[in-house]
């Protein structure tokens, strides 16, 4: 029943609402003697931040984060674990909320506001409170300390898709995703989601994506059969992320069209080594990695905050409509490529530590 | 850590192999007084059951479900609970296995062979032991109870993809599902599908489905942000059965697709009722239920048990390959929509229970 | 929120009335390549089993376990986990519940009727239902197979007391504990305990009884601080027991009277090993194994089921007295020990798996 | 997997050490709108507050709690609680570890320091680092806020022995209790043990100390069979408690002396109301709350750190001695009071918590 906590044996234990004093973490778990530093946290949480071009949210925010207790300092920018929980903090600093005066009693369609009032008999109107995204920089900055834990798993995402504009996988080149503001591994589509995303902002719309997330040189023998599957797992990661509505695993939604003979990986020796000739099972066979790389595409829906007029009710049960100013991404899928690859981060690190001592 | 159990406060925990003595299960959290038969379990698990059609797998299982604990008998085919763990029964009848012994050192492509014999470091190859569907059925049976716990809520699923197939929505017919060997909602699509699965047996392929699963009825306010998130828990729930690569909710990855007005799903107050224009959002915001039906989907990949020859490995490390043999379903996909209802009523009816006292 | 299930990586679920058809249990997490034996756990079965001397009830159980999964059979009584989860059932045989009739409406003072009755809305009246001491016998099986998982470590209990008589601690002979009826370490309390016991029992009356149990050679750093201290899930663990009112570790209660400088476990090096002068904290240190003997104590009070008149009510709120005829142990202590035992390897076993791969 | 968590449904998440730059805790599952002050929980955190005479460690905390998330503020020293998890902080400002160089390398006997080294490869010496009592701190906050939770319920606590010094029971008074520095009830103790204290508190000793905690006024039907009982989570709870050694429910050791007929609870119906006769078992049946008063007792052995000289070894394992230098409480037993309180808070708000809508 940990409705704030992600992971068995890694255990991450978010806090904090969007326009509150600080958003902070608690982070469990975390086998001692493992060296971190704020800077490669930081590195991580630069990549989420907002502010960072036009087509991010223009609220500022540093995100500097500070760590609280469970590592002996070591040097100047060095942390070593000591295997006590790790508590992280990020103070809030520009908690501008006259912006969402206007909204107070109205239900923002797509936000959580409706649900969130219902359920709680409350109502945190200021950015979103708790259901806010920013919730994510805690995971961003947990999936930080998880790539220690794991070292040898090298995990990268991506942005695939922008509304309807696909890359072209031939042009997949990962050294282009931290060149351009929209983590794309293919040169020829930047201009168009470039031209595309600037006619989306000015309209006062918005527009989904999909992430594509890779782990490689993942050990064989993660994840748990029946209910601890490493798939499964990965699916409610990906999904706990906010306006998350779609996962897959390998080839996904694309094995429902296919025949067995298509979609079986064929595996054969070559060179001594057992070598997969495809990775439609995206590197998992019946919720245990397989050694392949590990492939995971999640669609983010569109924001939900838009300039747009629409129709919607107030907390009166009044008929009225809605306009959501204030500062949002015309495309928020973008800053879900990092959070992607910390939540397969998180995942990854517990399942290595839940097998630790018994997997190669 | 609870890697054969499902749920927090309604807790499957399933047991036994394919080929086994016995399967079973113990559904532990269900309510005391609540009024459930064999013949109603029966019904759901005669839904999944194999040998139903040329279809479906020629393995003869009777599956006839016992009760051995957690209830009083209150009649012919009455038992009331009392709130103590029910243990559920399957006793394996037709553990045919010699159908097997030819492939006893070969590892099956796209089966959990190759990753269970790495993980644990032995094999037990006859049907897949633990890794079989056959452990799904007890998920059936567990489903049909926790049906009895939210008796207000309507699951149903339906076939709406077989290979490329797929259905006309505009079609839909909730009354052909159970008279149709596919479970399929379109009657223009049926003869289709018929053609379709009859080539792909008698080529010895298989196909991949996708199935959707509808919860009706469903009170505002199920769902436990931010790592308790109601569609999270579905997409684990459905990501957890056997063969599945991918799961979305309501409008899933078309959502990356939409513009924010487009994919808004607009509230007015119609008649005193709060009502949405749409449902883009598959009754899921913020990860709370809006109160509209819930719609999950996911696709089954095809069946890895083929009759065409594919290129594997034994557990010696030689290349060789493997024709897999045996009693398979040419649609795995069929029989999991018994087994997507069943999981939606478990995680239904666990947050149901998690917010018992809180929610209207 | 695991109400019928003990452990965290190794996960036992208990499941079964005292008379309903069967009892058993799931046991969760037991790696695979552990070589088990019936007889092994039968013997373990066979010093909890009622009806063994005059002195336990008289109710005949043979309590004959048989396992139904997650085994592969290897010999005439070898079995070989696989890893998957093991289920085991006992039948019931000797269901005789017109004893019970007479109090159908009572509630005993003492047993769990009452709170049952309140909590359920329903009574199970015959022999406990649920809360009968039977469903230990699954404890003691389960506690049998952790023994394999932790061979190195033995794991023994005795009775130190029963009523107001104590042994002579000087005396203490683990040779006798298996060769007298009381599982009592002190030659010269034998006939003792013997002779009150009889008067006790033909009074119709019945003692409470304090159990000690000891395992040795335990490594160093089992337990995770802060709420996972192996002493706190040791005193779960016994508390959980039927009928136990008190825990202690080491020197326990008596801690409360002692100075600093006494209750010091003094350390020094002997011979190059680490040796502690005393053992006043049980093994234990800040939660975390010391490597010296884990000792603790629990309390059982006295039967409830006793044949000497009681005030009681009934279920309708009238005042009335009780006799609570049927077949009950006159010191149901004696039959603790086992579990005691049992319930002292599943958490040693699940601390090991906890650790495994971090310590020695 | 939950090492630093405490809790199902309330779960109660600290961090900090002793000597590093803050402590805190997240307290998730509280329901919103319940009203709450800062200065309440202060009022606790006093009371468990070191330096408040001379029989309690002069290290100087203010221990000025703050909250960071979970609340709205609503008033001065008003906040209602939103759902969210609730953040809080408490500084450390008198962090003097000069006094501890000596010990570094020295393992205290009785502390943690030994068994953490050896667990974690690395040593925190000053304070105790993670082991430090300082911890409780968080558990009195987040007791005071759970107490909100159940506000009906009444949880009080005394120190009933100090070293071998009983109280009089029949001198009970509850209203002495804050008036004196040993939480003591019995006005008669009071100066013993003031005398008993100063001796040795003088010789440079310590002495251990039995707690009583009282819940009055509980509702009938908290707690979960089999695994989940009340008085299993209560000893489970204050064994988790530094230096805590045993722990006794009701009658406790002293029901291994009874006779069933002494022991057992009779009942009546005295002026329509369900009345027991006597509480031999502490207000808890088969695991499940009577709506008698609970009552737990727990030992507190003698402070570890002493002036005293005892043997130990170095972590180089060379024999030498130890004279533990700092500022410690002669009797730590005494600061336990408002712990064993805050303890018995969470447990019975986390259960009510667990019944909600089950329950009157």
């Amino acid at each position: 029943m940990s409705h704030n906590t992600f992971g068995k044996m890694l255990r991450l234990t978010t806090w904090g609402e969007s326009h509150g004093e600080a958003i902070g973490c608690v982070l469990d778990g975390c086998p001692p003697n493992i060296e971190i530093s704020l800077s490669q946290i930081q590195k991580y949480l630069d990549k989420r931040k907002p502010g960072q071009s036009k087509f991010t949210t223009q609220r500022k925010e540093d995100d500097i984060v500070e760590i609280l207790s469970g590592t002996i300092r070591n040097g100047e920018d060095k942390f070593i674990t000591t295997g006590t929980p790790i508590s992280l903090i990020i103070k809030n600093k520009d908690q501008r909320s006259k912006d969402y005066n206007d909204i107070t009693d109205k239900y923002r369609p797509g936000h959580a506001d409706f649900t969130y009032a219902k359920k709680y008999g409350l109502r945190e109107h200021r950015g979103g409170g708790r259901s806010s995204a920013r919730e994510t920089a805690m995971r961003v900055a947990g999936g930080a300390i998880a790539r220690k834990i794991i070292p040898e798993i090298k995990i990268r995402a991506a942005l695939i898709q922008m509304g309807p504009n696909k890359i072209n996988r031939e042009n997949w080149d990962w050294n282009l995703i931290d060149n351009n503001p929209f983590f794309c591994p293919d040169k020829d589509a930047i201009p168009i989601w470039q031209n595309y995303l600037e006619k989306i902002r000015k309209d006062g719309d918005s527009t989904g994506a999909i992430i594509e997330v890779v782990a490689e040189n993942v050990p064989i023998g993660l994840g748990e059969p029946i209910y601890g599957k490493l798939d499964q797992e990965i699916a409610a990661a990906m999904m706990s992320i906010n306006a998350v509505k779609a996962v897959e695993i390998g080839a996904g939604f694309k094995t429902a069209e296919m025949n067995g003979s298509e979609n079986a990986d064929e595996i054969i020796i070559d060179n001594n080594n057992i070598k997969f000739l495809s990775n439609n099972a995206g590197g998992i066979l019946g919720g245990i990695s397989t050694g392949q790389d590990i492939i995971a595409r999640f669609a983010v829906k569109p924001t939900s905050s838009i300039l747009k007029k629409v129709r919607t009710i107030d907390s009166e049960n009044n008929n009225t409509d809605i306009i959501t100013k204030g500062r949002h991404d015309p495309c928020v899928g973008i800053r879900a490529v990092p959070i992607g690859e910390a939540m397969m981060a998180l995942v990854l690190a517990d399942h290595y530590l839940r097998n630790r001592g018994q997997i190669g």
